[in-house]
């Protein structure tokens, strides 16, 4: 396995990664089939966001006319295996006019991994504005400097192997970039799929999951893994073609867990996703 | 119904309301019953919170060892039923030695209502301090006047009658007491049983949904309901007893729907539970 970009941009030759990486197959009603590829591992497991992505794909295909995850919550019970096919079984709990619900399961070597609840609903016909009586509140990006003015997460030091970055390009902010230093458990920066792919709003789920834990702008040492016990994502809006931009910040660490928000911009500074998970502190 | 005080303090006669009123009566493998009391909607139908909270003490019941609901989403599928039966269904989905996973869906006259994914744990157990190598990011609870010194909810114009002000009793910050006038979407106070009945990490999923609408701090005319989609709650900690207070903001209004963030902290002042909601935006 290699991290390297230039591993993502042969992705092109077949497809793209994300498709093909997250792509399910209907194997009988409410059955279905995906193969996670270790490309997208945090060290020896699939990042969380990923091993989500086939899961909210097969509910996404069952609540037909509803595409797009408005909420989306995601245990994790173990870790997913990489390289490993996934038997996904998923229930449409209520079929509404604006809005579907559904929730759905999945195994792996014949072990639960995953249990998701969403509701789904149709960010086509949304109003862009603000809401009918003029109300609105807008949630405004983080000034950051350009993309190739920060640091590609490769360059981080994490203290694990990162395959992920083989198939997501991430930059942060210099401010965030060395760990400890920047006196909060925060991170800011852009991220997009190396290969191309546009982002769409079921890869949010993803990237709500792909940047460098926020405790890493706060901890002195090498932050290593922080694995997610549960995540929640609301997708705000379909995200224009481009770069995403986002922050997360650990709002209160105590115990061994964290709970940790974030915010995804799209490439016209409207958010598109607001994300929070409860996270275990490894130490 | 009567909204009074008084109401709340005769349920002392034959026990604590909020106990009465979720209990739960088992009525077979995975199944168990309970009755929604009209005493605690809002307008004609029961708090979210409220509803959530006896599929929440089922939830608990299966997880024996695992008290606790560490992560508890509940997706709101249509509105519950004031006084009427509910009938659960509880799965296990993973018996942990730290943790344990359940699902639960709730019905009532034969349409489902609610579907809750969870995570629960022993908080009793939990160190008090911060993580083991000393790691700990503290939110501090928001200044406010005494309970004495804050309106009681029931005197704040919100447009919809609110029979829950019998069960609970809630005290705004004067700033957040009058319908925009506090030029931001938040509200803060105070709140607890109107019975004497102190708080618990399962009634902190109701207390998470209790408060005026934070966008009554901003909005210049009634809010009305603001319906949930779905909550999700992070108990952080077992409350000590007493007042809880609590913060709530919305973070982003956008096309109908709103995300909510609220955080609850108990009388000694410490972090109890983390709050997220999606809700539509009625006009």
């Amino acid at each position: 396995m290699t991290t390297s970009a230039s591993d993502g941009r042969r992705n092109r030759e077949d497809g793209l990664a994300f498709d093909r990486e997250t792509a399910i197959e209907s194997i009988g009603p409410g059955r279905w089939r995906a193969r996670l590829d270790a490309h997208w591992n945090i060290s020896d497991s699939p990042n969380g966001g990923y091993a989500a992505s086939p899961l909210v794909r097969a509910m996404a295909a069952e609540v037909d006319g509803h595409p797009d995850p408005i909420s989306c919550t995601t245990h994790f019970l173990r870790p997913a295996v990489g390289d490993a096919e996934v038997d996904m079984a998923v229930e449409v709990i209520r079929r509404g006019r604006r809005t579907s619900s559904v929730r759905a399961s999945s195994s792996q070597e014949g072990k639960p991994r995953l249990e998701a609840v969403a509701t789904f609903g149709d960010l086509s016909s949304r109003p862009e504005g603000p809401a009918g009586d003029g109300l609105g509140i807008e949630l405004e990006p983080p000034p950051l400097p350009s993309p190739e003015d920060c640091v590609d997460r490769l360059e981080l030091v994490q203290g694990v192997p990162l395959p992920l970055l083989s198939r997501v390009e991430v930059r942060i902010d210099r401010r965030f970039a060395t760990p400890g230093a920047a006196g909060e458990a925060a991170t800011a920066g852009w991220i997009r799929f190396r290969d191309g792919r546009e982002p769409d709003s079921l890869s949010l789920v993803l990237f709500a999951d792909s940047f460098p834990p926020s405790l890493f702008g706060l901890v002195g040492r090498q932050t290593g893994r922080v694995p997610t016990i549960e995540l929640t994502v609301h997708v705000r809006r379909r995200p224009a073609p481009g770069w995403l931009r986002g922050r997360f910040s650990t709002r209160e660490i105590a115990g061994a867990t964290l709970v940790e928000d974030g915010v995804l911009w799209d490439s016209t500074d409207r958010v598109v996703a607001h994300a929070r998970q409860l996270a275990m502190v490894t130490g």
